[in-house]
């Protein structure tokens, strides 16, 4: 098949440049380094086994790419206005797209942008870093589950989930909703608290103070996910989280790298959405709330625009 | 009448040097700079008149202090198991001791230390500093309002009342409750806040989703007083204090001060006590358990031991 990524980063390049090496055709869009990539091709140091696309298709804007069977989305959230731009020229009637991103409402709104594209959500439980231009250096894990939001065509969907198996990659078909809030349960507590305390998953677990409130904030996300009808998910699956987190290298999640490199942080669908969608079926979350408003403020004090 | 003043700094100090000046007699127990205080005096400068007190009665230890009529506790609460030893010699049969500290349950720890001993809550609303030894700085405010917590002895009580009035201190007699839990609505959220955030009150204020927790944080400490009995308290004073640190200029909490300058906070009374107390009485405060647990962990983080 013919895949398309859009935004190659730690993830999306990750994913794109297994594909390519197992002999998919793949198109990178590229951005700061899309010189160096098509002079030089794009390096995956990786946990899995290292390798080089010597020359990929790289390009560094959409409108002269081809129609892809599937694109890969590997933005970050806050930049998903510029797929109303970016996206087009990739589409055709049969496309699948795939948003590797992270949070809750993102599909609901690239939909509304989109009405009649087949979407689907890639929950990548990988540790990848873009370190330099034309490197993706995978240190641990590599998983991807998929959970198909509105694509109709189960076949496609199918044979893209055995393609990244046959590219190495651990992929596997989910429940949709199951899989966005179960990410959630990890996301929420730790994205933020490494930020608003300026540390790693490994110090929150170790005091008592923080364990016990990750452990409310996972609640939180499990007792939002019950109220709105999600299935497979109750308090085992919280202390599921801290064991692994526990079993984890100490890890500083994207948020508190955006916060370190002074980027904008992905609020809006890690914390606002799920949070006012709860609030909207009448349970609240006061502590991710607050952690929200902790976050809003911190933000402010480093971007002129919030 | 004769005043012991235990803890002679921004508070103790100010206080106990307002009634010296006032011709009332007053014995002062000094720590770091007692030497320098015995040769030199004690100077307050102050928004309300500025003077200096060339031979206060000074000591370094309580074994030598006489008897007095009141006590005035100036020490930080987190040194409060120092009184078992600081206090006996003070103490006549009809003493009234003023606990001057932050907090909710400081009254009722000490009782149990000293089970027939006067007590009563002093609620500072002053803004001062030891910048240098022997040198106290009262910038702002300087009112202090009494809450009988103990004391049998109204005569007593009241006349202390009115030798601060006398010394140019606005002083008056309040409702125990009342006082501690109303004081507690404006340091739960910003002593906490302006630490978690590295803040000040204005910017607080200022960003809309830090306001509105704030406002929050506000509000379950007057559900939690409300719950508990306490009167005269209910949202509209919830709007006065946002209304008041509006008016304020720019403010660093003692909290805020102890974090900056890697002492202990005074987390115990601020927050643990008030949200124990609470909680047992079925009112949760989520959002100042998380700020608790916050600054749990960032203490842990410069104290060696919690």
């Amino acid at each position: 098949m013919r895949y398309g990524v859009i935004g190659t980063g730690a993830i999306g390049g990750y994913y794109g440049a297994r594909l390519a090496q197992s002999g998919q055709e793949v198109h990178f869009l590229l951005h700061n380094d899309y010189e160096f990539v098509k002079a030089n091709g794009l390096q995956v140091d990786s946990c899995d086994g290292s390798f080089h696309l010597d020359a990929p298709f790289v390009y560094n804007r959409t409108d002269n790419m081809p129609q892809c069977d599937v694109v890969l989305v590997g933005l970050k959230t806050i930049n998903n206005s510029l797929l109303t731009e970016l996206l087009p020229p990739l589409l055709a009637p049969h496309t699948l797209v795939v948003l590797i991103q992270n949070g809750i409402g993102v599909e609901e709104d690239v939909q509304r942008l989109f009405p009649g594209v087949q979407l689907a959500a890639g929950l990548a439980f990988i540790c990848s870093a873009k370190t330099e231009p034309g490197r993706v250096n995978h240190q641990f894990y590599g998983q991807i589950n998929i959970g198909n939001y509105s694509c109709r065509d189960e076949a496609l969907i199918q044979r893209m989930v055995d393609e990244f198996n046959n590219a190495g990659v651990r992929t596997r078909l989910v429940e949709y909703h199951t899989a966005r809030w179960k990410k959630a349960v990890w996301n929420m507590p730790f994205n933020g608290m490494t930020v608003a305390l300026h540390t790693q998953t490994d110090l929150l677990l170790k005091h008592p103070s923080t364990r016990q409130l990750i452990y409310e904030q996972m609640m939180e996300v499990i007792g939002a996910a019950q109220h709105l009808g999600v299935k497979d998910i109750d308090e085992s699956f919280a202390q599921k989280m801290l064991k692994t987190t526990d079993e984890m290298v100490p890890y500083s999640p994207s948020m508190r790298l955006d916060y370190d490199f002074h980027r904008p942080m992905e609020i809006q669908y890690i914390y606002s959405r799920p949070i006012q969608i709860a609030h909207e079926a009448g349970f609240p979350m006061p502590r991710l709330a607050m952690l929200e408003a902790h976050l809003r403020f911190l933000q402010s004090q480093y971007l002129s625009k919030n």
